[in-house]
């Protein structure tokens, strides 16, 4: 029988894990009348188990709405591949061990992790290795395989969107190209999204290789109509994820690659030798990973949170919630870090984005 | 061969509609390179046509962010039963007629319907008659059957958390019972989702009849834990459509039910008779119908603008798009207008609020 | 010489109080090394000091941008005229000098009192009979005398406004005529500031009494120069406060005066006597004193909370802060609270609504 | 008298400019009764009067709430210095008298000028040689003398802290140093309220030269009271307008300065040499210049569109409004353009922020 469960969270933020969190506690609680330990800082707080504590009705008061994490997470990394100092270098260890004995020791009957990709192969691993473990899904990015959508996705949409909005004024009033760079390293979901949202012109993303030329036909044919403006949506990964390198090994050939700063300012130079228009870019950084979840997140963060519980009341260890349609569904944690969920650059998503007459770049 | 359409917005606002006319104008003028005409205040202005207007880019610019509908929508209500003044007093008239003899006047080898329910069901009947007619679904209650989702829904839902979530604060600063009024005629769908989402105590809806003890229980119980505050959101129609009307009744009996105003002071009345605590009520009304859509309901709104004149195209007429998992699919409107889409009391998202503590006043 | 101070807020919930707190704990603790005490739900924490606690960094981490005050407010009233049960009556008694007490018996040199004019009213009585007090005005209706203006009103303001900015569309499309209900029991400023900001066409305020067939005649003119909405903003006092009560008093005779509910609904009974346009009422309520505080409100919130503390150290007791062009100056508090700042109806921001061609409704 | 008068926006982009716009048409058009002619991108617009039109109330139809100009800005600069291709080469010539033969020929009575220090220069020159000018100051960097703010700044103080605030979760939760890059070439006023606003720990701003290893002391100040983050905010110009330029003059030489992107990624590069937190950067760019304006700046923009209305009727030529306390007044263009505002280093705001515990980076 269940008596006490743990909960950590790992990567990097997401708006929604908080909700997660509080809604696994309640359900924890209140509903099953389980103790709860929070380890904090990720799989680290149970390597140095020192700052783990019983959680209570305190512990999640007013967090539903807040953006970040109240538990941390790791600074350091994977605990089955763990940098330690050894004489004066980094050498990389196994810790799971440790982990494993402080699961034990700390009397825990389920553990529940949320994580993105990362995070879930460690927490299967471990589960492999005994622990009772069950996984929420966590990415902005969207692209963890085996759910309709993760929370955290429509937000980072949302704050993306709504950056267009503000940048489509000034656009259209003062003549410009302008291009915003979003978060994606190696899917296209949010510029996709957000681009559609946005009334983009251009979307650039790492599943559909662009041409330069194609973007410069696009700004004149806008130019020529009347539109004296272009709004271009780019992933951070559209470049180098991108199936078509060219211009990536073109410029690191010539030396033309920036050393700091995003991918949209390369863009912006190279796109500035074939046109006289003003270019400016923005880039939004960690503001998509941030800020109060939407009502869509905070919802279905609450529901993965309650489910996730009731898969260590059934005892379904090494198995993940995830979203199927309108249902809360479990799923084998194996099942979704064995692929990536990538935008079909032949699906509906894509040819509606050219239907609104959003070029993508090829 | 479509040559020629027509789009019409009809029943009540609801954030995302221009970005369905957006989406259509742009697929129709350059993916289909037809003529689109836009028909202005919904059926109306099929009987007199004097207001319709052809469309270009012009007349979509700048509209995806904005709330209402470019068209305007019908003030005098079903072309089946006409009202008209004759000799002083209104008569209800058909003028479906009419209906059909200005599409073919007008040559419109398709008609687009954006609406809810009652504009469906009368594009239906057109149908029928013999136009050629495609359908949207709309309603910001999410309470259409066979489409998963709305496009305005979420929206509402978001404006609707963003007030609970504004009134969270003053609640346990201040010690008191706020009660929030959705909209939700029939169905309780914004109320529980908003609800979850902003972290409310009780939830009061339609499909499940609630008693005014049972509120107080846990406004006590709450109390008794050290939460002295307490969050109602209340969905307009749960008195009147909730299976149990008791209080209502007495309150029509008793002469003491307010004549003007939002049912939640109701509820207020009721409650204060038997708690000792301060209430306040806020009453959301029309601003969630208003303001600009979230990114998901934009993204819905576009997708379900591209793929109805995919339908056009492909001549299913009578058909209406429809949200199933990820992907746009087309139903028979016949199929929707049929029924209506109720919260399952027993299904997972009910029991999700009720594993969050959420009590439904039951 | 300052070694320990308390801090407390009063009355109702406004934006940045808790931007006050944290801005004087931090400057209080940090910059001149006092002992910081919070007094717990306002002046009653003096009267039942049990709840009195020592503050530190983790006591206002993550405060500013939060509704609502971490230190609670009074909920049982005036110290001076304290409500006791005796034998099953309540009874009033003046519980001051157990303030004055405990106050020295916490050994306190000073103490912060953030409140609106009631509460103000407190502490300069309390200061007359010796207790160390300084001042923070507070109010979201901007109506205390001897400062520019107060955190939270821009807040209101922007509150009402994007409500504004709400109903428009829908007003627009569907042909209506909308009333936004504002708080403003005494004065107009939030309802004319968010009507000026919003864009409507009628303010009511209770500094104008308003004539409601002028209020026809301009939605007539409106709808004759093919305008046929108009959104009206009413602050909540415009009835009752109005200089000419003439319609709440025939109201009163003639029974027809809801009891329930706010004023809108009210004027929008009047005025359907007068028009066939449909009528819709938003009644803001409570969540114009909730949600995170613009930046204009937390940057005075923090300069008052700093400023304050300022005030003690130089032992400047019975004086609050105010701001004053763009500084923040001190005035003694007995000159704030004599008087209450109303709109001046001939007063330059009237005249600007009235050339932006606003019907005052006289 | 007054019979016809014109209207421009010069420069760059600033939230507000369609409010001051629609004020000034709606006073001059229905309080005056004077025509009014919209001159098309800037000064631009008088050379090349092509695109000049006729405003009437549908010109300025649900404006108040957009971001842009709807009347465009100047792509080409300076009339007194306009760039002209002859014979392949660019020159430079003066065609200011063509705007006053324009100005003439399109017997404008008056010319509302609305735009920031470039603009109004050139405004003041115009004036000397015989036109009719009034001015409206536009600046989002509140960097213009003689008036207390100009519409715009707070909405861009808000957009910032909005940013600041979706980062700080982040930074505690993930223990990181984020910097946050935002407007301000010549002088810190965005930085300044943003950061005091958003509670930031660090603001580098041009009027106060900063040290590395100040910040650095600062960083692990906060690390050693278990802070492990801290939010930086910069202005842009913090290194190139800092008084200390040894930085950036030192990157120079060794030649690691960015070519592309934000001073923030050269920070960043700066700031890593010194500490082993990891950092991350945000760049806002132009969404500070856009987004719906704030009720305050809705506020200032309509003041400022109905009074210069009134300039011009009291024939106050050369004259341009501006905020002293809660008045509009009206100043001398010559007198704001001879100078601009910057921060004291030694006033009340800086003195805050200090009190505040937040590093100046001195």
């Amino acid at each position: 029988m269940i008596k006490r469960i743990g909960i950590l969270t790992g990567g990097g933020d997401c708006p929604g894990l908080n909700a997660v969190i509080r809604a696994s506690v309640k359900s924890a609680l209140f509903h099953y009348n389980w103790e709860v330990y929070g380890i904090v800082d990720g799989f680290d707080g149970l390597i140095q188990p020192d700052k783990i504590f019983k959680m209570d009705a305190n512990s999640i008061r007013g967090i539903l709405p807040k953006g970040g994490t109240i538990l941390g997470t790791s600074n350091r990394g994977n605990p089955f591949k763990y940098p330690v100092k050894e004489e004066g270098r980094i050498v990389v260890k196994d810790r799971s061990d440790e982990i494993l004995k402080n699961i034990l020791k700390l009397e825990l009957d389920g553990l529940i992790v949320i994580g993105g990709d990362g995070s879930l192969n460690i927490a299967f691993q471990l589960y492999k290795k005994g622990a009772n473990i069950v996984g929420v899904p966590k990415t902005i990015d969207n692209d963890l395989a085996k759910t309709d959508y993760t929370f955290g996705f429509y937000t980072a949409v949302n704050t993306a969107t709504d950056a267009i909005d503000k940048l489509h004024t000034t656009a259209e009033s003062h003549h410009r190209i302008i291009i915003v760079e979003v978060m994606g390293r190696d899917t296209g979901w949010i510029a996709l999204n957000s681009g559609i949202a946005g009334g983009a012109d251009i979307i650039l993303i790492p599943e559909i290789p662009f041409d330069v030329d194609k973007i410069i036909n696009k700004i004149n044919e806008r130019n020529s109509k009347g539109s004296h403006f272009s709004i271009i949506v780019i992933a951070e990964g559209a470049f180098e994820k991108g199936k078509d390198k060219t211009y990536l090994e073109k410029a690191k050939n010539e030396g033309t690659l920036p050393r700091y700063g995003g991918i949209s300012n390369y863009l912006a130079m190279v796109l500035s030798k074939k046109t006289e228009m003003e270019i400016r870019t923005t880039i939004l950084g960690h503001i998509q990973r941030g800020g109060t979840p939407t009502a869509f997140d905070r919802i279905l963060a609450s529901r993965f949170g309650v489910e996730v519980c009731d898969l260590i009341a059934r005892k379904k260890f090494g198995y993940m919630v995830a979203l199927s349609g309108n249902n809360i569904v479990s799923i084998p944690i194996e099942e979704s870090i064995s692929q990536q969920k990538f935008v079909d650059p032949y699906g509906q998503l894509i040819e509606t984005a050219r239907k609104l007459q959003i070029s993508m770049g090829d």
